[in-house]
């Protein structure tokens, strides 16, 4: 890393490392919502020459011409390693600007600051970026990891409840697989409180302390072949349910398919012996509370099959999944059979 | 690692990790001219389907629209991380084979097969890997380790005595930098045996224990921030003639350039101090022997020290070079002025 030294806030990173470039490849919106922000952190000064690319956050502009035209505009300006690249906005715009930083110059620095629910304690942290490829998502990317993550609140208290609720359903994966004490104050908090009552609650310091959940397990197995597999738990079936979702052209945010995800995978590891029933029904009772839980008729069950069976973490195609064993405790590679799943929709 | 478990030969290791698909990106020459060891090698067979990628191994052809092309072809046949890509041929098809390993859904695996002795000394190690971006060698590309490198004879002994003195400055400059005796039993074969003698002795085990040394500082530095740059001996005034050449269009092969390289920066060691005199001497007596030393007029001289003015090694516009300070001994980051440089034209 460049720069160990952790800075709490962009301000003091940006003040602290002179740069002389920085590019800021950002949601074209967050430049108009956040004018203010944008003017603080990003004028011209003596030290530093900051740069623009602003892209529309749609997953069909998230693709590889849009990468090669930052790259371009990189190498106009003759970035390199001393140079910066700071992502803001979700992960659309940190996967996009993430896999450009990894492969200009085989890699310059970034920093990420999420502009989302989702991407402050999941999309920016970890090092996946990519892009999509002829309908593959993230078909193309690589694993690179940012310099640092920044936490700015302005942006955690202006978003509506759908994309709060959209990242709050990671949160509570988190939650699940690495917390047990964190997930029964946020039991608590869900049932107890109101929507506005419990955003309330999701501080900065809550989010750093899911980031941390999840950095733990990357820095164990960063390449994702044991034990970061955890942080699939929910995304097996979630995933499963985004692609039917997308075939019939039905919007379906991730968080809201990683909460349905969560809420079968958590029956199954009961119905498997490994997950006891009363934590099971204290979990659904919180995701139920918050999300919609799609029912599914007998052709989108064989549907979401036929995409279960093509997830990336199967092998010798059997299917594994990323399960919980109990509440604070993830657990991965478990083999699962079609007939199991089939019966999670049949009462 | 996914196949950690260390084969010796190509036939071999395809035998026993039984991948299903495999892709062969290889140098066009290469099918034409080792047509059998293409057919004993690559037959499908009950187990694995082989696919070919064949690609005209020229410099204008490393570049981005030749990796998606290849990336279409990967996704065409339904690649994944428990497929295979062979890269088969010298630097430009493990620099653009290796890229796109890195890149195809965040990273499959990939080894490497050179066919150059440039490439089995050093290209084909370190997982450093690339394309060109607009004129900027190498402008894109990361770092990305293949499961494995073979060295077959075969492509060994059928090289011509140009390619060959290609690989060797490279071979060289290892052993100059980290193994004594290799290097006096180098000198002792140079100065006294022809140059078909001399091919007869490197033989594959001398090329894995360069190999070795190579690979040695990159574990202990795979991202190139500290002692992995002793590699780049005799790089930075080598680099700058192969800039000043292609500035004229005058053909200089990387290897020949590192040897005018390892000529001038070992005078310019030994001109700073560090070098002894005598050792100096022994070095450029063997690179005499095998290499023309280009001479520079006044023009080239002040051009050469503008390519070097803008290497990569260097810091806040100081120039860092990679020298030795005894034979077998590489040390890195050493400040050089401007004058210093200018100094070793003069007499």
């Amino acid at each position: 890393m460049k720069h160990p030294s952790p800075y709490n806030t962009l301000q003091s990173y940006l003040e602290n490392s002179n740069f002389r470039k920085v590019m800021v490849v950002c949601d074209e919106r967050i430049l108009q919502l956040h004018e203010e922000f944008v003017r603080i952190h990003f004028a011209d000064n003596q030290h530093t020459q900051f740069f623009f690319f602003p892209i529309p956050a749609t997953e069909s502009h998230k693709e590889m011409s849009m990468v090669m035209q930052l790259l371009d505009q990189l190498l106009i300006h003759h970035f390199d390693k001393n140079h910066l690249i700071i992502n803001l906005g979700g992960g659309i715009i940190s996967d996009l600007g993430g896999f450009a930083a990894a492969v200009y110059k085989r890699g310059i620095p970034f920093v990420n600051v999420p502009t989302t629910l989702l991407g402050m304690v999941d999309a920016a942290h970890g090092g996946k970026n990519g892009v999509n490829f002829h309908h593959l998502k993230n078909g193309l990317g690589s694993i690179y990891f940012p310099q640092q993550v920044f936490i700015e609140p302005l942006f955690l208290y202006t978003l509506s409840d759908q994309e709060w609720l959209n990242g709050f359903a990671e949160l509570l994966k988190t939650a699940l697989i690495g917390d047990t004490e964190l997930w029964y104050k946020l039991e608590l908090w869900v049932l107890g409180e109101s929507l506005s009552q419990l955003r309330s609650r999701i501080s900065a310091q809550v989010i750093k302390q899911v980031a941390s959940i999840k950095n733990g397990l990357v820095q164990q197995d960063p390449q994702d072949r044991g034990v970061r597999q955890q942080l699939n738990f929910g995304h097996t079936i979630g995933h499963a349910l985004e692609s039917l979702h997308l075939e019939k052209e039905i919007e379906l945010p991730h968080g809201f398919a990683v909460a349905a995800g969560i809420y079968y995978e958590t029956e199954l590891a009961t119905r498997k012996g490994i997950l006891e029933t009363n934590q099971k029904k204290r979990i659904q009772r919180v995701v139920q509370k918050l999300y919609d839980i799609p029912q599914l008729d007998l052709s989108e069950q064989s549907r979401l099959i036929h995409f279960i069976s093509q997830d990336k973490k199967n092998k010798n195609g059997e299917i594994h999944m990323s399960l919980i064993s109990e509440i604070g405790k993830g657990i991965h590679g478990v083999p699962v059979s079609i007939a199991e799943i089939e019966s999670l929709f049949r009462e």
